[in-house]
This record gives structure tokens, sequence and C-alpha cells, in this order.
């Protein structure tokens, strides 16, 4: 049932090391959460599974893709459990190496913005609503591990680097990319490295997005 | 594959033009709760496109209609950013507005619980789970929208007007009316209307539900 | 469309009676919950709804059996709106049984890891997939439950007893009871009285799953 058009950029081999790469980096950070949450070993393997897999799952329910890829392609669960293991043993290491696993989820990141929106595409969805589930397949993952964390999602506050803009970005150009039916094994990587690139620049140089226009005026100051 | 005999009450135009109103003024409310909780501009547009679609996207999962009509319809995914735009730049006037939105938000409210339910029952399910699934299209995305701002839910709540209970009686009257095949654009036009009288006159008056039946007993304080 | 064959592990009837009793504990929990939390009556239903039914309904959504069986069922449906009516107007007498309810609340546990692998593995899962599946029933409305209550989840935190663990073994057990053919009724219901059994020792005697590795060590501590 699934038309597999426009969602095989790169050959299978290609793409399977590309997403278990993506969902391994993003189990990293989702363990490493429940870490420093204070949660027990069980805490950490669901926060590595739900970080890892959340965002595609959600695409998966809304295209239609029943079961999710999440739960046909053992490997995909796997990797997860792999990363939880790791960090459960090694996490002062871990941590330590943080900067590194931050480029490692940058990556995730532009890969997974651009596969999902591909992936979109190809169930037929119009060129918005497809870039709208490439950024859910990237960012998804990642809010659901802080609404179970009980946190604010990074995505929405303003005190973190941009997050969401680099993946709305690198969704965006393969939007372009299928609409002027340019997308390919090469332009795709450019879409990822841009959104990569941008993800690691705005890390190293603090970018924030603006809240909402003249924020601070008095008239909102009563409000909280 | 979407069975339409039921879902039909209105003609298309006038269900367009209700949806997107409904769709806008919910869009509005949760741009504000982001502009409230100092979220930066993506934090404004996640919140907005959550609280209006989010609803619809769970009851069209749950009955089997995917992609969800949020995904289809360019217009239900742009009508939020347009929303989100506004309050960005106007939010002191909005907010100075707000009695107004709640009067909107309202008519949102009884507009969904109504066709939410009329949906459902087109798809096939029984009177009482169509009436629920038009509570979780008319509260739903309120309730995503609360829990990712890491607040409880407003609809749990005793501390603030019901609103829960407006869906209820009109997605319950909707389930009469099919019941009793006396379902047309006029009587679904009364469910909404009185749907949305009750919330109005629930916010004029302050009107709660009851908590637990003596909630403040002494056997009950050792737990708290 | 529902592939049958392994999912009659009882008689329907047997199931049946099994299934309304695993709801009915888990939404006295959720109902319990609320009335904690000084929710209203609303608050009380939707806890006890979530709680009761929405494990098996990411379940079906996953496995694609849309609309999923707690909106075919009215029983299903109902026993939650009876649970949340008794736990309204009765809590301090219920609370007073509470431990009592945790040993019903184990026995939802244990039916629902083993019914919910079962199922999955019906609609054509790995075994591995299957019995994640069968965890997500036992656990996910419970999950859901404390998010809407702004707590974070029982399962994820160290300092409750295990919840998870005697799932994932029931689930596990089912699992290899499929792959060597052996899955029936006796076998079933050994595995659900052995994942019970486990939650009741744990309760009994406080056991709890290990935080990660060297949690305390120095190198940690900065980034608390």
């Amino acid at each position: 049932m699934p038309p597999q058009e426009i969602q095989e950029i790169y050959s299978h081999t290609v793409q399977q090391v590309l997403d278990l790469t993506g969902i391994f980096v993003f189990a990293v950070a989702g363990a490493l959460t429940a870490v420093r949450k204070n949660f027990d070993v069980i805490g950490i393997v669901v926060l590595a599974e739900v970080t890892a897999l959340g965002g595609g799952v959600i695409r998966d329910l809304i295209i239609g893709d029943v079961p999710p890829a999440a739960f046909r392609d053992l490997g995909y669960f796997i990797t997860p459990l792999f990363a939880a293991f790791i960090v459960f043993f090694l996490h002062p290491q871990v941590e330590r190496i943080y900067a590194t696993i931050d480029i490692f989820d940058a990556a995730g990141l532009g890969l997974f913005c651009v596969t999902g929106t591909a992936k979109a595409f190809a169930y037929g969805l119009g060129p918005v609503q497809a870039a709208a589930l490439g950024i859910v397949t990237a960012v998804g993952g990642g809010a659901i591990r802080d609404v179970l964390a009980n946190e604010i999602p990074m995505l929405l506050r303003w005190d973190r680097e941009i997050y969401t803009v680099p993946a709305m970005l690198g969704a965006g150009l393969v939007a372009a990319l299928v609409e002027t039916d340019t997308l390919n094994a090469i332009t795709a990587t450019c879409a990822a490295v841009f959104a990569f690139a941008f993800r690691v620049l705005a890390l190293r140089y603090n970018w924030r997005a603006p809240r909402a226009w003249r924020r601070n005026s008095e008239v909102f100051e009563k409000y909280e």
C-alpha cells in the first residue's frame, strides 16, 4: 500500500543507515534527559524510544501508514535500547561529549525533516502539509519527551537556541524541490546539510527567535 | 472512502466558512496562551496550529479518516498561521478584546461539538461514542495546548467556568437528533447556538461544576 | 478486517468480563487521581475514561484497528462513567480501600499486557513490537492520566515501586508463547497471573528499578 515513488531518494541501504543514525542520536538525547531528571532504568528506556521514534510515529499515523515504520522494522526498535544501554553505564562520559551529541542531534534533525517531508509527499499530501509533517518528524519526538518529563517543550521556549527553524527551512526546501521536480539524492542531501548547518550555527552563536512584538509593553505586564 | 450522508448538514460553502471561523478563534486563543507564557514566535505558531486543529485531528485518526481533514484542506492549515501573525504584532490590542475572543471561542465550541458529532456518526459510530468524539473535537485542541504549555488543561479544573458541559449538551443534542432522524441545518444550528449560549452564560455568571461529594471531608485531608 | 486467530485466547464472554474488570479498576484509579488533584466532576469523568481506555486506543491506532475497540463496544465506554460515579460519591471509602484497589489495578495490568500483546500479534506485528504494544496497552492510559494531571508519569519515576517491569515480563512471556506456538487460555492466564503477582510483590516489598549507573558521581552533579 505505501506509494514509494518519491520516498526512495536514496538507495534502501543508505536510507536505512541514515535513519538508524538519526534514531540513535535522538535516543541518546532522550536517555540523557531521563538521567538528568533522575528517572530509573525504565524511564531511560522509555524516553530513549519515545524521543527517537515519536515524531515518525505521529507522521505515519497521520498519513495512514499503519503500523508505523517504527513498529515494522526491528532495527528501528532495537537501536534506542542500545542507546539507553550505553547511557545507563556511561552517562558521565556521554555528558562530557554532549557538545558532540548536539552535532549528531543536528544531523538527525536535518535528515528527519528531509525524509519526513518526502514520505508525506509520497502519500499524497500537499507541499505545505508535507513540509509540516517533515517538521513534526524532526521535532515531535523531542516534544513528547519534554511533555513526559513535565517540562515545556524546548521548541516552544524563547530562551533556547532555535530548533524548529532549521527543520522548517529543510522541509520547505524539500517541498520546493518536489514542486519543481528536482528532488534527488544530491539536492535532498543539500537540504539536509543546510538544515544541519543552520542548527549548528544557531548553537554556536546562540541564535534565538523573537518573542511577540513589544512583548514587554506595559499593557502586557498586568497579565503576568 | 468518507461516507458523507449525515455529515453534510450545511452546504459545503457554509460548512467551510463555519469551520474556518472556529479554527481562527481557537488559533487566536492558542497564540495568546503562547504570548502569555513568553514563548517565541515558533511557539506562537505551534500553539495556534495545535489549538485550532488538534481536536479534529484526534477525531479523524479515531474514526479512520486519514489523512485528517486538517492535512487535506490548505485553508485549515493557513488560517492558524494568519491568526498567529495577527497576535504576534497586535497582542496588547487582542488581549484588550479578550472578552470578545471568549465569545468567538464559545462559538467555535458550539460549532465544533455539533460538526464533530455529526462526522463521527457519518463514519458509523454509535450515538454515545459519536457524542464523545464531538466533545473531543471541541475541547481536544485546547487540552493539547495546555499540556504543551505545562499547565493542567482548563477543562479539568474546578476553578474555571464550565467548558466541557456546553460541548456535552451540544453533542448530546445532535446525537438525539440523529437517533430521531431530525438532524438538519436548522436543528443543528439550534444545538450549536444552545451550546454557545450555555457557555456564554457560564462565563457571565461564573458557573462551575461541582467537585467530588464531601471533597473537604477530614478523611480526605490526610492524602493532600 | 481484524484477523482474529491469535486474539481469541478466551471465549468471547470470558474475554469481555476480563476486559471490563480491567477497565473498571483502571477507571477507579483515574477518578481517584482527579479527586486528589481537586478537579471537578468533569475532570473526574475525563481522567476515568482516559486512564481506562487510553492504552488500548493508542495500541489500536498503531495496529490500524479503527475505530478503536473502545469506540465500538458501548460497555467499554460506559464502565468508566460508572466508576467515576462511584468515586464521586464514595471517594473517602474508596480511598480507605485503596490498598485493595492496588490489587485490582495489578490485575488489570497483568490482563492488559497479555491481551494487548496477543492482539498486536494477531495484526501481524513481530514479537518484540507486539510485546511493546502490550506494555503500551497496560501502562499507556496511566501515563496520559499523569500528563493531563501535570505530573511526571509514575512509570518513569525511580521513587515508585516498579510498574512497567511486570508488564514487560507478562508481554515478553506471551511473545515467547506465541513464537513457540503454545499460547492458549491456560498459558495466557499463567502469564497474566505472573505479571500480577510480580506487581503485588513489588508493592509489598517496595521493589524499585535502578537509576543510571553511578548516578551520584561528581561529574554528574554540576548538571543539576
